[in-house]
Order: C-alpha cells, then structure tokens, then sequence
C-alpha cells in the first residue's frame, strides 16, 4: 500500500471474485491484491465465542469449523461454499439466516486494516462491548474496500442451536406467499430461515434439478432451530400460521437430507434462472416487511411494462428480494429495456422505505442511484468519509461513488 | 446548526444529562440543544418488528410501550428509567443484557440526522438490511454527539420472550465467581443477563438496601429467558455448572417480586457505593471474557498499590466490569493517586486485549488514552472522519480527542 501510494497506482483488493456487484473488479485498472493466501483460521475460542481469520478463509470452513466445536458463524450468503470471509466483511454480506441472526455486520469484533498509505491499525476489540471512539470496525465492514484493507479479522459466535426443522409451503400466488410472511412474524416466532421463490424461478428450479414437485404460484422455504421442545413449539405455531394463510400444500422434511434438499432447490435458484437466456441481471432492492406485497406487485408490473421476464426470490424474513432479469443483452433493445426496469425497480423500493441493496452492495452496479436513496447530503457525507481515509483515491476507485 | 454553523457556535446535544463519561457536558461553552421535548414514541409496528421513536424518549418507556404489544427491545443501561434512547444511541449504551442481546448498536436501523452545517440526511433505512454505501447508521451510534445531531431513531424490536428465571450465586473470592462464569458460557447457554458484585460492592449495597444476607466474597446474579421449557433447560444447565464451579450458596427467584429485587439490588451498586465518601470514579474497562479473572486480579493489585477502595461490579458475561473508586478528591494527593490507579487500570486491560471503555465513551474522561488503545494511526484515522463531518470543530467540542 505504501508503495500503491507513493506511485498513486488504484488498488482492488479480492476475495473469491463471487461478489454481485462488482466490487472486485478493477475497474480504473492498477493493482489487485487477492486474500487467497491469506486463508488460516488462527483461533477459534469457546470461551470468548470468536474465531480469529485471515480474510482468505472460505465462510463455508469457518462454518464447519465452527460447528464441530458446537459453535455458530450464523452469516451464510448464497455463494457460502466458495465465497471468502474478507469478502463477506467488505461488502457486508447477508444470506439465508439474517432475520433471526442478523448480517456479517452483527459478527464483526475487530478487524485489523491497512490504511491507502500503509498505516494499520486494528479496528474494534476482542471485547464484545467496545465504545472507545467511532465505530471503525463497522465502517469498515460493507466499505467495499474503498477506505482501506482488511487483513484479519475476529469475528463473534453463538452456541449452535441444537435441532432444527425444515418446511415448504405452497401458494398460489407471490401475494398470498408475502402475507403469509407477515402471518408468520406475527405468531410471535422469528424463524431462522424464511425463503420465498416465485412460480418463474420454481419452474426453472424444477428444469434445472430434473424436479417435478415445484409446480406452484409461490412457495414459501422456511426453517426454525433452537433446541428440541423449542423447534417443537415452533413449528407447531408455523403450521398454523401457514394453514390460516391459505397454504395449499403444506410439508415438513422428515430429515436432514430432504431438509438439505429444500435448500439445495433455493441455492440454485440464480444458477438455474441463469440458464434460461444469455444474461441474468439480479437485483437486491429491500423493503420492510410489511410493503413486501406491494414490492412484488410492483415488480411483476414493471415485467409486464417492458415485457420482461423476472424471477423473484429472495430473503422473505428481511424484505429483501432479488429480482432477476433473464433477458439476451447481446440485443441492443433489451439493454433500454432492462436499464428502465432497473430504475423503476429502485423507484419502486424506494418509494415503500427500502433500500436499492440490502446485501449485495453498491459496487459499480448502483453508484448512479445511490442520490435517489441518500440525497445530495448523504451523498456528500459518505465522500467525505472516503476522501478522509483515501485522499489520493486510489483504493478502489470506481466503487459506491459516481 | 445553521446559525451555529455560521456564527462558529459550539453545540452539545444533551438528553437526560445521565452519562458516564461528561458527553453531554458543554465543555467549550456555546448552545446545548436539548432533546427533552422531541419525547414521543412515534410509531411500534409487530408486522415489521420495528418502532419509530424522537430521541428524547426514556428508554424505559420504550421497554413498557413495547412490551405491551409483546415486543422488546433489549437495551437497559443501569439508568434506563431516566435516561434517553438519543442518549443511548450517542453513547452506544450497553447495560444488562448485552451477552445474549447486544447493545444499543445492535438495534439501530435508521437515524435522522443533522449535520454541523444544517443539512440533514437519514443515516440507514426501515429495512433490516441495507448495505447502500457506508453504515452511517452505526458511525452515528456511539459518536458521542461530535458529529452530528439525531433527531429521529428507527429502532429494531424483537419478540418478548415468554418466561425468565432469575439466580444468585454466592463465592467466596471474585476470581472464583469469575470462573463460574466461563463455566456458565462453556455449558453451552447464553443467559440473558450474567452479572458480578464483589465484597466491597455488596457491603456497599447491604448496608444501602438494609439487606443482611449478602455478606460474600463475590455474588453472580444471573437471569436466563425464553419460552417456558426453555427457560426450565437452561435453569438445569446453568445450577449444573454453578453446582460445579464452587457456588457456597445458589438461590433461584421464587417468583417475579423476588426477581426484581434481585436487579434492583444490582441497579443501586454504583448509587450505594458513592454514599460511602465525596467522591466515586466509575471506571469502564472491559477484556474478553476469558481474562476476567486477571482483570479482577489487576485491579486488586492497584487498589493495594495506592491504597484506594475499590468496589468492582459489572456485566460479567460481557467481560465488561466497572472498578469504581471510592475517594475523597478534595483532599490533593488523593487526585494523584486515582489519576495514576485509573491509568494502570486502563493499562491492565488493555494489555489483556481489552479496551478503554464498553459501554460508558470515552467524553472528556478518557479522551487523553485513546492513543494507548488505538495507536497513531487509529486515533488519526478517527480525527479525519471527525474533520470530514465538523470542520469548523463546533460539534460537541472537547470530547472523544484531546
């Protein structure tokens, strides 16, 4: 970095390259410093509850390593199996747990980091409670790498629920799916999984893994863990939720392995939804909960507008939704199309109190939208964070800001 | 602000005047706004588990407005009947319940804020989660007023949990209380509150509350929750491993009254420990958990030193204690002697991988230590995100840099 400095060369650093907003992409050229060797679990402590990385390590390692200590790193993004934990922290990245346990943000301890010139210093503490001075550990942590380089990082965990339940509700339409979302929330449990897919990505699933049970308007994946009594009770409380929603088809996973199944079927969602056309434009634009209806109303009007085809799935529980446009954007037309699209879709979210990303970051995606949400202020106020830290702005330039 | 800001007016926010480390104090003069009239609970919403609130509403009426609707909102600073969620948002409050629920931190979502020079902008959004730009949401939360003023908070709730069970642990020295209560974590259950008095405290407290029956070297209130069953399990594990650590005498709450008088014992330690002399200094050091019982031993060792009373209690299962001096500051060589016993205080901990403060800020009290946590670079980085926002340095002046 000192050098990158002194020569004013842009620097990108990279974890795995799965992110989905381009945050890794070298966009103004110059230097890429990948963490993949940087891949040690140094510690994992079940006294304190953390586990002390280098940003190189797998999230998928430190969840196994983790859960053979009877310990839990609840974050699980889509692309957990190949995704890195440096690259989770840069773009605080989300998953399928996030309305019982929160986003890689909630498990950030203290991250050590390198300055744009050299300098470190480590962020946050090994204590669970810190308020000395700003709260630098979660500036840092969904920064994208533009304020500087994560070198390590000690992250918290929780005590690994001990059993958990797996359920797949269908509906006949997304509407229905959405309400019964809130029918859940107000039975008083807080599910740790709460998945929904629409009928274009089912019937995509459905090609894709050669299943021929996904037949529906909606379905709603949803999981709750605890310990024994404890997923007993909840599930007693899901299943009536469900039924006084209008769920025409109601099933709970006899084991592990079709519980792994259900989420087999939603991990490929992106993956098969892919297949169909050339080009898979996903969106990450997030309401609250209850607009979730609208949202998807919404959506399915800005598809019919421009003719569109959109799968919608997504993290229910959160109000995050990941729109995904399939379209062939090798055809001059589509790229209006899906430019227009995108920009009522954020209109849209916006206007119910969301946000135009929930989890996926700003990258080089939504850089020109980011004033719609923040204004001229909040535009400026997050600048002039980055030119406090980067004032050469050479790390990784082209990111967040226009 | 933009008068203020024109006129180069220092500003302070201030809420109910209740914290710990002079934050609120107008230690350069100028305008304190106070937040004593924006006190309504704008909004609690059980469908997206949120409330809207001013930031001059006590915390305690939070916990009650929402707690009739089944929700709960777990922040509880010792001072949460008089003090303010502004305050608590400012300061990053901390309190009781922060080894199971997290702090003040963990439940913003959104803030209103206004910036030194009167433009305003929302800091976060209604959704759970957002990831557009820089988490100006949590770099407000704990910046102790010096970058801007809060006007308005979307706080997170969760669901109340039906059923509690509150403990004593009695010991015979604070070190084995101490490891008790790793003990407690290695169980494999994460109670609701873990909390320490030691010897002195509990004199402290005796004789303030009249109670006779706390004459111990070290006492463990603990309160675990959940639903009914759960609370049954997690009472069995944690008599287990209290049995098992040595307890001299283990008692459990029979009913509610009990249970409150439990915390209200708790609540009084620092208002019993300050009738005992003119002068009380609350410190705030906090280490990871695994190294309380050096802490506790550190501290002992200064209070022999100097020769000072010392009283230690605090959030043990945050590893978050608060040694607190019990003085006659109008007597010259006594100031010497604390100044000297909180730096090595700080020392301690810091040496253990802990840091200044957890949970009270660092204000005007420790703003000369920071360097000795955070080195050069992290105190100048703090500084220039400080100037980014306040150039002209009119924002609650005087606290967090020296």
């Amino acid at each position: 970095m000192e050098y990158a400095a002194r020569e004013r060369i842009p620097v990108t650093p990279r974890g795995a390259g799965t992110g989905l907003s381009g945050g890794c992409v070298p966009a103004a050229g110059g230097i890429v410093v990948s963490t993949e060797r940087l891949n040690r679990i140094i510690d994992i402590d079940p006294a304190d509850l953390i586990a002390v990385v280098e940003p190189g390590v797998i999230t998928a390692s430190l969840h196994s390593a983790s859960e053979a200590l009877g310990l839990f790193y609840p974050p699980d993004p889509g692309s957990c199996a190949f995704c890195t934990l440096g690259g989770n922290i840069a773009e605080n990245a989300g998953g399928l747990r996030g309305l019982k346990y929160g986003v890689t943000r909630d498990y950030v301890m203290a991250l050590d980091v390198v300055l744009p010139d050299g300098r470190t210093f480590q962020a946050g503490s090994r204590t669970r409670k810190n308020v000395t001075g700003y709260d630098m550990a979660r500036l840092f942590t969904g920064s994208e790498g533009t304020l500087g380089f994560i070198t390590g990082a000690v992250l918290k965990l929780i005590v690994l629920p001990e059993a958990k339940a797996g359920f797949l509700a269908a509906f006949d339409t997304l509407e229905a799916a959405s309400e019964a979302v809130l029918a859940i929330i107000k039975s008083g449990i807080t599910p740790s999984t709460l998945e929904i897919m629409d009928s274009v990505t089912l019937k995509a699933v459905a090609s894709f893994s050669g299943r021929n049970d996904l037949d529906y308007g909606a379905l709603l994946l949803i999981e709750v863990d605890g310990h024994e009594e404890d997923v007993a009770r909840q599930s007693g409380k899901l299943l009536d939720a469900l039924k006084n929603s209008g769920a025409k088809e109601l099933r709970q996973a006899r084991d592990a392995a079709e519980q792994e199944e259900i989420w087999t079927a939603r991990r490929s969602a992106l993956t098969a939804l892919a297949r169909i056309s050339p080009s898979v434009i996903l969106e990450d634009a997030t309401v609250p909960r209850k607009e979730m209806t609208s949202m998807v109303r919404a959506i399915r009007s800005v598809a019919g507008k421009y003719g569109l085809l959109i799968g919608t799935f997504g993290h229910a529980g959160d109000g995050n939704l990941h729109p995904t446009i399939i379209t062939d954007l090798r055809i001059e037309e589509n790229k209006n199309k899906v430019k227009a699209a995108v920009g009522e879709i954020f209109e849209a979210a916006l206007s119910l109190g969301g946000t135009l990303s929930g989890e996926h970051g700003i990258g080089i995606m939504k850089s020109s939208y980011m004033e719609s949400e923040l204004g001229a202020a909040g535009v400026e106020a997050m600048r002039a964070v980055k030119d406090a830290f980067d004032p050469q702005g050479i790390m990784n330039p082209g990111k967040i800001f226009v």
